[in-house]
């Protein structure tokens, strides 16, 4: 048998990949109305878009990220069989950017990316593989005023979205490098080692945390975890150092100076935590929505100061719906100059299960506003004429096409699809130069309204009119306007 | 040395992979107004958004677009170690969804999808290894209408974007089917070789295609091309074919039946092509704008029926910029049963490239409407305040921040990224509760329209105004009115 032929034979099991979404009709409008309220803050605020392709050189990738990353990375050979790898976030690309466009990107730059992004992660709950961040980084601005605008845009995003019970909370990660100098460990190695482990503490609790800054532990499969090995006064007093709290953010740095030992890099991290309090009055983030969270650690390796993460406290199971900070050294990874910079990422999967969960998920849109159900034989080319008229009056038309011909198939797809009206084109009323538009929508809640079907029969109610074949913009335009 | 520090020290060359394509601010913005531009025509048409994820399992790809495609797939392992490949276009991921979800996606459907695919092709002008598709499909519909609504979609899109010199030329496949079926080839396989060697008429011309459908001929290379063996009569035939024209459509399908042997598959294609002439005149295309042309193949393997392809005449070296057709069996790669579908896809990356060539390629829009300039020792916190009003009344607006604080410096970075308005805060301004409010593009305009500089000056003209700080607001806006 020919070869092609038996290939069309063999039917193909039409599956998703493990980890991987498809958006369907339900899904996509509410998701695109969230998109679309983003990009508008985004745009607000002064960012332009700037765009990278999905696959980058693994070497641009490999360590920007820390350990969980590089094994995270889906790696394939380019057609010259370079190793290359799919992107795993939009800062990596954001830095490689600034690196090779000196001059089309001068800092300072502000640009917003919205893309996929990838990660060969375990799959579970609200975590994917392919997944859609929406990031906002400022190049070239070193002001912590700079990472003060990152969280009110994190802020006025919940806002736009109708969610007012959210927090921004944020941390400088100089804090823990300073406890850990005034003991001597100053090798950026270890203090990110550190800094990991901080970061599993909602995850593995306050004990193994000790633990593991420690001599080490053995997780719940009986594998070792190796230590930090810090000595138990150290651990004490970073333990001490991320219980900080306080009324205010001004509290949060007085008693974070108390704290802390008297040295230079613990004075800087305290001034720039002043100044991004005082920029965040200045921007109107109020003490409830913008927080100091000493604990804050954050997974990536490459921030270097302030880090700020949401949190949603009416739905804390979501964790972190967007995250950022200031990374000073990532642009220097692919150029021989620091280029100061800070941002964040909005996780878009997360925070769309998050805001459905607090039921403040946008109404999906329909399709289409009007249907055009021809009936018996009417021609297609009346069903064109009366979609053409509407679209060039804007009207969102779709007339109908299908295998199946029947008014109640035809009427059941616009009930299917949300469409508001449906224009019925019969043969005989054409004739007469008459349509029949139908309120669908109205119908609908009539029947919703009067509980017994037949009493809305009988009351003779309709959300059907005749009208003339010339009226036809018209009548549908203050249909849909009702 | 410690390997993390080794790491940190090695930089990695910035650079974008062959192929590849990184948007900077010059190309975005354009860019982005054509996508939307495209969206709300497919939207106006009643097109609903679906988003499929950009791998797929390698089975579902393989075979599906034919022999170069299969070539060109970007290949991969999931972490379950199956084989997966990032799609090579969005039409057969469409079909597994059609397959996948019966219930969702109860036909008739139309969907629209906007995103990158991957292939691994030769990069050249134009040419890309990702590049950004626009597609539209109708799955459900048998109606050759279906497919004279796609072609009323390509031509409004040229149309929202001010080109006129534009043809969309279509023809049916099942015309080489018939006059291949009269001298006794039926084998699909064959009739698709066919398809494909007059798919290079363009590329190679008529002797190397004549030679091609015969015994087949050496390429400049000196590699051997098999030829589909036919004889010189069929040849003669076929080439006859392909070469009838008209002044009309009407007159194209008139010459067409004169040409064609009398059979039922020729009548099929003919009633259908008769059908499309119908429907693209009731959906107002005329005979310039939508043209039958019989030597139009199409390289995709999926299609079934009339095809069709975007020709700009004053731009013929960007090749196709939009194309489609009828691929009736491709959802049945997934299901077990026919699902017609028709549809077609808009190259962005050509499309671009083509309107700039045109010059109807729209004005970037700038980054931000108001940029904050601070003088001195303005405090951030006044220049925030600022940005926060302005924000709130929708102006789009940038605090600068930046390593350079001059004000040649912050006034340079507004012209750079086209900001028009520019705001300055001076400290004995501020403490008399005034500010100065800029006019960069009247200032630009001026300076421009009068050649002697110094003219300029003399006269007076300034597009600067101080004004109390409590107007900032309306000042701006009535300055972004102008």
């Amino acid at each position: 048998m020919d070869p092609v032929m038996t290939q069309e034979m063999t039917r193909v099991e039409p599956r998703t990949l493990k980890g991987f979404q498809d958006f369907l009709p339900a899904d996509i409008s509410p998701r695109r109305q969230v998109l679309n309220a983003i990009e508008r803050i985004f745009r607000l605020y002064g960012f332009a878009p700037l765009e990278t392709p999905a696959l980058e050189a693994l070497d641009a990738l490999l360590g920007a990220g820390g350990e969980e990353t590089n094994k995270e990375l889906f790696r394939l050979e380019s057609p010259e069989q370079e190793p290359i790898a799919l992107r795993f976030d939009l800062t990596v690309p954001f830095a490689r950017l600034m690196a090779q466009y000196p001059a089309e990107l001068k800092p300072p730059f502000r640009r917003y990316a919205i893309g996929p992004v990838w990660r060969a992660d375990k799959p579970g709950p609200g975590r994917f593989r392919q997944f859609t961040q929406c990031d906002i980084d400022i190049a070239g601005a070193p002001e912590p005023a700079a990472d003060a605008e990152i969280v009110a845009i994190m802020g006025a995003i919940m806002a736009a979205l109708g969610v007012t019970d959210y927090a921004v909370i944020l941390n400088h990660r100089k804090l823990i490098d300073a406890l850990l100098e005034s003991v001597g460990i100053s090798e950026e190695a270890r203090q990110k080692h550190v800094l990991r482990i901080i970061d599993k503490l909602q995850k593995v609790g306050e004990a193994n945390v000790r633990r593991e800054l420690g001599p080490g532990r053995v997780d719940d499969s009986g594998d070792p975890i190796p230590g930090a090995g810090l000595e138990g006064a150290t651990i004490d007093a970073i333990m001490g150092l991320i219980a900080v709290t306080g009324e205010t953010r001004a509290e949060v740095v007085a008693n974070l100076e108390q704290t802390l030992p008297d040295s230079e890099i613990a004075a800087e991290a305290l001034a720039d935590l002043r100044e991004i309090d005082a920029a965040l009055g200045a921007l109107g983030v109020d003490e409830a929505h913008g927080r100091f969270v000493p604990s804050l650690a954050r997974g990536l390796d490459y921030y270097t100061g302030p880090v700020f993460e949401m949190i949603l406290p009416s739905a804390p199971e979501f964790g972190s719906v967007m995250g950022g900070g200031r990374y000073d050294e990532l642009v220097a990874r692919f150029l021989d100059r620091r280029i100061p910079a800070t941002g964040m990422s909005v996780g878009l999967d997360r925070l769309m299960a998050a805001l459905d969960y607090l039921g403040v998920l946008p109404e999906p849109e329909p399709s289409a506003e009007a249907l055009i159900v021809s009936l018996g034989n009417v021609p297609k080319s009346e069903a064109l004429r009366a979609a053409a008229e509407l679209r060039q009056a804007g009207i969102r038309t779709e007339p109908y096409f299908g295998e199946k011909k029947g008014m109640r198939h035809q009427l059941s797809h616009a009930d299917r699809r949300g469409i508001p009206v449906a224009v019925i084109l019969g043969e005989d009323e054409l004739a007469q130069g008459v349509v029949a538009v139908k309120d669908l929508l109205e119908g609908k809640r009539k029947r919703e309204d009067i509980a017994d079907h037949e009493t809305y029969r009988k009351a003779g109610k309709t959300s059907q009119v005749t009208i003339n074949r010339e009226d036809l913009v018209s009548t549908v335009r203050s249909m849909l306007n009702a």
